[in-house]
Order: structure tokens, then C-alpha cells, then sequence
């Protein structure tokens, strides 16, 4: 009787304090739950950038930006204007979202060398029927793999010189999809020649522009991969003029050939796209081309190419994006906050050339070579050396010299 | 004595695995408790733009901004400059906040066309005695109804014409407050005329500038709401000097009246307000009037008022804010989220008037029908389609036709 | 039997209402736990702005911005431009951070005066063997106490006028570190002559510069501090140019005293720093000088001084930062929040002297007193109000009175 009782009380006090336990436990977790808030709140955390999810997925955030430093070194003994030169070539910031599932926006504004430019400003729609994604603003027209791969990526300081012909961002509205499961991509748009984001008025100034890919191969969850794509535009001429110049892949140098202004009401221009991803080896290539039809003169024609070659000495690969069919953010594959932090190390050589002369136009012809190292010291900066070697082969013929490096940061 | 035995284990089993078990879940919850953070943490969630609250209150902040990408078409048949234009009307970030409970700040620039302009920038003081709220910085000054709803809230793409009087933003010190439980607003200040942010110097262009407001009907949760206002200024002239012109209710229009440089050192301006909510059916006015004194010359006096109506298809009403007097933002009432997404949808009208001509000033008159129709697609986002036809009344007479398409997103 | 029974029942009511109880607990500490997310989550909360830490200390974010509205009244009875004005002394927003531990960057702008004006902008690496921390891009060159101290915290409005001779933000490169258990302080860096982040291209604007200082008295926690430093800066000059210029101690005043331009490859400048800090009382003093080796000419020397006092009346003092020898923000020791709000107040007055006068250039020497009270509100706001009495001994020698105004809110 002795023992019950005593077990009783044993028990009587398992039941008592437990459930005192338990209420103070439960209060907490209730003061816990309380402060977890509710699905809609946001989760903050970092995945190559400060990113804000809803519990349910609704709404996702992005804030931050980027900066490119560069320091450059640039001589010739027979063309001016080669000076050494230092510029922010990039100071961003952005925010992005997607908010209510299934609509988008984008604002993201570059401050660099103390004028403010309007890079991508757009809203977009997601899963609308057929065409997928619906984008209105002002963002990239859907015409070159390099020009639509982000300058974060790309594997030189400078994209290449046929990018003369890129259109690049202008005001429109564009609907782009998949297809095949993911093994083809399509985008095209209308848009008007804004010019990064200024007012613009004028009755002229047109284009349609689309982009077909490809990716025959893709295996080893994108180890392996093969890409092939074409685009074309058929734009009408703001004022009834048109100009293609450029420089060498060295950001101030100067732009040593250009066709001038030339007469005309309209042109078209087609580009082709050719990239291969062997693990750490990467092959990339585009040939561009633009039919000027000239106004009181024979028709005109320019054409440019780039072959490159880039190899990872620590075994990373160019991540292929499927989606939108350009090469996406390099991450150090080793653990790279620890030992050493030795990063990704990555070597690139380029030959490119742009033919600006046609029939009287005398516009020039350049070549480049740009060999390149870049350190990737985390999946958010990078440091890149870049020596560029060009010959110019116009009116006046030369060589330049060109050496740069930059420091890059995105977040 | 086995049955005691046997439940004596069976006690002890469940006091040594329920202990076992309570000190890990305990724990657990501790580890959550530390997890969770202390009252001041920011809680981050969405209610129509990101929000981040501390626990206590104390310190509320946003981030966001907002994009107003402009396709318009403009023809005239006896005026000049009237194009198909695209422009990026707004493109702004901002961020402002409540920080230690009473004290608050906003800081905004919009960066459309490629240039920076300041638009909020200012410091407040909240709980101030008497006064309630005490501002200083660049903010707009209080007079006109139109011009104090956001542009992301009003009916239709431009604000109707008269709106030439407003002084909009300037850099002052303002008071304002409610009374008679919210049935009233009153608001003044003083400014400098700092156009948009820039620097000022000058001894003049001060302004004193003040607005008084009543909500005699308010029923229904504000579905059912009668406002009156008016507003007065006194201003002194930036170099004696004082212009007035407008294009049509289409941003890039060219502005067709204008009364040309004024010899003046002083002006008053006055604003009349009206707006009826009948559920989804609303009206609005508003007469502004600018008396001149001028230096060497009769007294100038010049007018505007513009009255319109809208109805929302879908059944919201335009929520009116009773403790600025103003509207604030359009939510879809219905699901948008579900059902097709069909969101909210209104119509309206507006017909407007401008006279800018007085004496031997032949400013010219401009008379605007504007109808126009709106997608809410989400709390967010909105489509804006306009039509404006526009009738000039001046040295050279004319009329113009345009139609214009925004897409608007604010975050 | 009935009594072992009865307990058998209350021992498994218990057991089952126990475990299912705990169960649901359980459950719901599991599931709060999914929500707590992961040690890489941010946690967001507010210390003198919004922070962003992960969990696990490796990732550190802060986006903010600040706003000064100045308002100023000028006079002068002999001196041309002193007028009335307005500004906006500084509108900036800003990101920074660190990711993966040791690596940072800042990206911060100046949007005043509808302006954009790229601020700092660099990447930086910590933990760096030997120099601890290298810094990449654009930010302000290790020379002058007042200098690196942030406008944020100065203690007048203006930084004195020996300020002209500081270099302030170019783009380079600069190691730092301290030493002797942060008594030491030494920073040692590379720059271009970038002018405010604008793009720069040139063979010449190189410099080298570097300060040391130390801290021999430094007691009760940083209520009694001592510091001494020193700074050199060796100049190649931009297009053999170089030019030094000031007004007075308000912002928008005319630069009264001018070298004009002086025909010089190279220059060098020095500066010498001390402070001390007696609890609420404090004060600090600078020379600095710049030896310009003239082409064609005789070498010059030009030289400024300040000396200032500052007495917090609520028993407040300035914060010293041991680790780069600056002063950092002051926070109302008291309960600001509570008890009106009385918040700190300090006054404070300034003596300082800059003559540009050498040889043949007449550039004139100013002398300059102000006197400031401040009053800061909380951590993160400040009214400054300052009177300046500016004595100028030029070919025409002047007066001039002024009176500022400042809100400041820094987030």
C-alpha cells in the first residue's frame, strides 16, 4: 500500500510537473509561432545575392548590384588616343521580383562614370498561354549569345568586336518560351530605338527582332553540352541613319573604325551562334552581319566573327542555361573558404574581326587578340587580366597594345 | 506486487523518456527562442511593397520603387511636334521608414530619361504638440487634390491640365495635421522654388502655401464619401520672373500654351477641390486660378478646372485616405489571384480646361477630352490605356488626336 | 487492486495524453524549425541602420542612405556671390557587406543637386597576410584626420578649410592595418586622380600616399583618448596642372581664395593631426601643407590650420574608432525616447586659417571662426546650426557673415 502510494505520488508529480512543463513549453512555442508570422512573410538568405522568398513561393525579391573596377594600360606607336585609363566600368544597382506567382519586374539603373543609365527596367508576365514569359520595358532585344549572356559571366573583359552589331537594350515588348523539353529556345519582340533607356520620339526608329537555339546535346547535368542559334532584325532607321563603329575589346579605347553616317531607311541583320561545352574546355563562336539598304547608293553590306576558347585549370565548366540559352554565373567547384581560398582559375584566347568597309564606304577593318586569366575567388567576384593585341587596317593602318585588369563584384 | 512492479516501471518509463524527451525538445525551442531574436528584429513580409517591422514597432522600413513605361501616338494636322514617342515616365527607387517609434524619412529619386532627379527627401517629425506632423526637406507643397494623389493612384496616364498651377515639389518646412475625428486636414508651409532638388541660390522665391480640406459624408467604410478643399499660395518669383505652360494630357505633347517669360515679383495662386464616391462610381474637379502681379503692366489673372468621372466594372471604389485627403491605391476586390486573373477594371472621362490667356498676354487656351480605361491586374500593377483629344485655342489654332498605353508596376 | 488499477489508468492517461500532447508539440516545434530555416538565413534587425546578418556570421549586409537639407542665409558687404540658399548637401543611398567571410564591398551614391556622383565603390579583402585588409576601387585616400572622419560625424557643418589640400576619394588601391594592440594605425595606398569616380584616361594624376597615427592615451572605454597623426602624399599632376581653391566654411559660398592654375609635373603634401578627448569635452587640431615643385618658376609652399573645441551639455563624447583612427558616430546617452525626447546636445567653435599665398601667387589667405550647436535627436538624426564669420585677405580683401541650418537623418 505503502509502494502504491508512493507511486502515486510519483505519478501525481510526473502528471503535474509535466503538464506544468508542458504549459510553460507550449506558451513559448506559441510565443515562437507568433513571431514565425504567417506564410506571406519573407525569408531572407543569401544565394549569389540577398534574396527574399514568401513562405508560399508568391512573392521572391532581389536587391543588390555590382561594381567593375578597371585599371588599363593602352599604347600604339601609329594610333591615337591609347592612354592608360581607370574607370568604374559598372556601379549598379537593382531590384527584381516576382510578386502575386506570376508577374515580374525589373529595375536596375548603372551610376558609372557619374551619369546615371537605364539598363534592364521592365514588367513581365509569367505563364501566359503559348508563349510563356511576356516582357514590356526596356531589356535586351533576343539577338547574339554573348551580347545575352550578363557582362558578370562573360568570359573577357569586353565582349567581342562583331557585338557592333548587337542591338542590345531598347524599348519593346517580347515573348520568349522552350520547346522540345527544354532542348530549344525562341524569343521575339518589337521594339523601338531608346537608345539605354532616353525619351524617344520620332515615327522611325522600328525593329523586330527574333532568336531560335538549339541544344542538340546536353548531358552530365550540363558538362556536356552543345549550342547553336540564329537571329535576325529588321529595323527601320531613326532619322534614316545609320552608323556601326567600334574599338578594340578594351572598354576607353578609342573607336578606330566606323562607317560614318550612313543614308538609309532601313536594314536587317542576322547573327549565328555556335557554342561547346567539353567539362573545364569550352568552344564559342558567332558570325554577324548587317545588309544596310542605302538610300541613293548600292546596298551595303558588314560582317564580323569571334572563335574563343577558354579552359578551367581547376576543373569547373561554363554553366549553360537551358532556359534562356546563354551561359550563367561560374562558382569555384572546390571549397573555396577554405584551404587557401585558391578559387576558380580559368584561361581564355580570342581571335575576333569586324569588316566596317564596303563598296565606297571605307569604314576599316579590325582584328583582336585577347588572351585573358581570371581568378574567381568566390561565386560573387573575380578578378580578370586581360591582354588584347589589335590591328587596324584602314585609312590609316596600326597596331595597339592593350593590357587591363578589373575587379569585379556582384551582390 | 508484480502489477506494482510493473507499473512502477511503467511510471518510471514514462518520467525518465517523457523527461529525456521534454530536455531535448527543450531544447529545441531554445535553440528556436535564439533563432527568433529579440524584440527589435525586423519582421520582412509584403503588404503592396516589401515591408520590414521591428517587434516592437519602433522601427518600420521600405524598400521599392516603381516603373511607368509610355507608348504613345500623337498626330496633329495643323500643330508641330506631335510623334509617336516611348519614354520610361518614371523609374524610381526609394526607401523610407518610422525609425525610434517618432521620428521619420524618405528618400526617392527617379531616374527615367537617362537623368537623376530628387523627388522625396525629406525628414519627419511625428506626435509633434499641436502641429501633429512637422516635415523638412523636398516634398510636394500642399495645394490640388490631383497633384497630391501619388501618380501611381490617379485615373488616368497625365494629370488633367490646370494642374500648371501646382507647385509640386519644393524644399520647405511643413506642419500638418487632422481634425474633428478625421472629418478635416490642414496642412502649410514654406518653401524655396527649388525645381526638382537642384541647388538655390537666390532672395527670392519663397512661397507660403496652405490647404484645408472637409469629409462632410464618409459611410461605408469609406465606399460612400463627399470631399471638399482649397488651397492658397503667396509667392515671391525667382528673378522677377514667372512663366506658365502646358501641352495635353499626353507627357511628351508639346506644350502648346504658354504665356511667356512675366515681369513679376509676386503671384497667389488659389485651388478649389470636389470628389464624390458612390461605390464604384466617382467624380472629381478642381479649379485652380494664378493672379500675377505684374511689374509695369495690368494685373494678370489666369484659370483651369478639369471635372471627371470613372466606374469600376468590376465593383471597387477609389479608397480615399481620410488623413491626407487624397486617393490611395486601387486593389482588385475579386480573387485576382484565381478566376483568369481578371482583376479590376474602370473606365473614365475627363474633360479639362486652360486658359493661359489674359490682357496683352495671348498664352492661348487648350481644352482636353481624355477617356480612358484601366487594368488593376493585381494590387500592383496596372495597364493604362488613354485617348486624349486636344483643341487649341491660340495664335495659331489646332487640334491633336493621341492615344497612349502605360504599363505601370510599383514595388 | 482498484487503487493499483486507478493508478494504472492515471499513469496511462499519462502516458497517452502526454505523448499525444507531445506529439502535437512536436510537431509544431518541427515545423517552426522548417521556417527558422538555415544557419546561412539572414537575420534582420536595426543598429544605427538596417543589418542583415547570416546566422553563421559569414555574410553581413547593410543598405541604407542618408539625407542633409541645408538651408543658408549669406551676407557680405564687399564680396560678390553670398546669397540665400537651399540644398541638398548630400542625398546617398548605399549597400555594403561582407560575403564569405573575408571578402566586402560598398557601392554608395550622391544623388544631390540632381546629380548622380559615384561616392565609394570598392572591393575589399580581410585577413589579407601581413597588410590585413586591401582595398580596390574608389574611396578616399588615408590623409586627414577630419577628412576620413564621416561628414556624418563632423562636427560642424563644413569641414574646416585646411581641407582644400585633402585628397578625398580617388580610385586605387590601399592596404591598412593597426598595430601594438590598436595603439598603431597605417594605411599606405596607389591612386589615380579620378575626380569623383568619372571615367579618367591619362599618363599622368598618380599618387602615393599614406598616414600613420597613433593612440598613447586611450582610458575608460574611450571617455579619455589621445590621438597624434601624420600623412604624406607624393602627386604626379594631370596635364601638368594644379590648382587649390576654397570658401568658406558653408557649403554654397563662392571660392574666395584661388591659386589659379600653376604649371607643375609633380607635388607633395603633408599633414599633421592630434585630438584629445576629456569625456564631454574634446578637442582637435590639423595643419596641412602642400609643397608644389613649379615648372618655370620658384617652388611653392601653401599651408592651413584649424583648431577646434566641442562640449557635450548632456555629458555625451565623441566616439573614437581605434581601428582607423577616426571619430565615429554620438549617440544620445540618455533616453532619448522617454522623457521628451531631449536627446544630446553639443556646442562647439572652430578656429581655422588656409592661406594660398606664395611667391608671385596671390591666392589669398582666409581665416575663418564658426560657432555650432548641435542637437541629436536619436543615433541617427542631428539639427546642426552653425554661424560662420569669414575674414578674407585677398587683392580685394572682404567680410562675410553666414548662418546654416542642417536636418540630417542618416538610415
Amino acid at each position: 500500500m505503502k509502494r502504491a502510494l508512493l507511486l502515486l505520488v510519483v505519478a501525481g508529480f510526473v502528471f503535474v510537473s509535466g503538464f506544468t512543463w508542458a504549459a510553460t513549453l507550449e506558451e513559448r512555442v506559441a510565443a515562437l509561432e507568433e513571431k514565425a508570422g504567417s506564410d506571406s512573410d519573407f525569408r531572407a538568405y543569401w544565394k549569389d545575392g540577398l534574396r527574399l522568398d514568401s513562405g508560399d513561393g508568391a512573392f521572391k525579391l532581389q536587391i543588390g548590384g555590382r561594381i567593375y573596377v578597371d585599371f588599363a594600360w593602352m599604347s600604339s606607336d601609329d594610333l591615337a588616343g591609347f592612354n592608360d585609363s581607370v574607370e568604374f566600368r559598372t556601379a549598379r544597382f537593382y531590384t527584381s521580383g516576382t510578386i502575386y506567382d506570376s508577374f515580374g519586374f525589373k529595375l536596375q539603373v548603372d551610376l558609372g562614370g557619374d551619369k546615371v543609365t537605364l539598363k534592364d527596367a521592365y514588367v513581365s508576365f509569367k505563364d501566359v498561354p503559348v508563349v510563356s514569359n511576356l516582357k514590356v520595358g526596356h531589356f535586351k532585344e533576343p539577338f547574339g549569345l554573348e551580347e545575352l549572356t550578363s557582362s558578370k559571366y562573360v568570359t573577357f573583359m569586353e565582349r567581342a568586336i562583331p557585338n557592333a552589331f548587337s542591338p542590345s537594350r531598347n524599348a519593346g515588348v517580347m515573348v520568349n518560351s522552350t520547346a522540345l523539353d527544354k532542348k530549344m529556345t525562341w524569343a521575339a519582340g518589337v521594339f523601338r530605338e531608346t537608345s539605354d533607356g532616353k525619351d524617344f520620339e520620332s515615327d522611325d526608329g522600328y525593329a523586330v527582332t527574333g532568336r531560335i537555339t538549339g541544344t542538340p546535346w546536353y548531358e552530365d547535368e550540363g558538362k556536356k553540352v552543345a549550342h547553336v542559334g540564329a537571329a535576325y532584325s529588321f529595323r527601320t532607321n531613326y532619322k534614316d541613319m545609320i552608323k556601326f563603329e567600334k574599338g578594340p575589346e578594351m572598354n576607353l579605347a578609342p573607336k578606330v573604325v566606323s562607317t560614318g553616317d550612313i543614308d538609309s531607311d532601313e536594314q536587317s541583320r542576322w547573327g549565328l551562334e555556335g557554342a561547346v561545352v567539353l567539362g573545364p574546355l569550352s568552344f564559342q563562336g558567332e558570325y554577324m552581319h548587317a545588309a544596310v539598304d542605302r538610300n541613293g547608293g548600292d546596298d551595303l553590306d558588314f560582317g564580323g566573327y569571334y572563335l574563343q576558347a577558354s579552359y578551367f585549370l581547376t576543373g569547373e565548366c561554363r554553366p549553360y542555361d537551358t532556359k534562356v540559352a546563354t551561359f550563367s554565373r561560374v562558382k569555384p567547384d572546390k571549397n573555396f573558404r577554405d584551404n587557401g581560398g585558391a578559387g576558380a582559375w580559368e584561361v581564355a584566347a580570342r581571335y575576333s574581326n569586324l569588316n566596317l568597309s564596303d563598296d565606297d564606304i571605307d569604314g576599316g577593318e579590325l582584328d583582336n587578340i585577347t588572351v585573358g586569366v581570371n581568378w574567381y575567388m568566390n561565386p560573387n567576384m573575380r578578378v580578370m587580366l586581360n591582354y588584347v593585341a589589335a590591328d587596324v587596317d584602314n585609312t590609316t593602318d596600326g597596331d595597339a597594345d592593350m593590357a587591363g585588369v578589373r575587379f569585379q563584384v556582384d551582390f
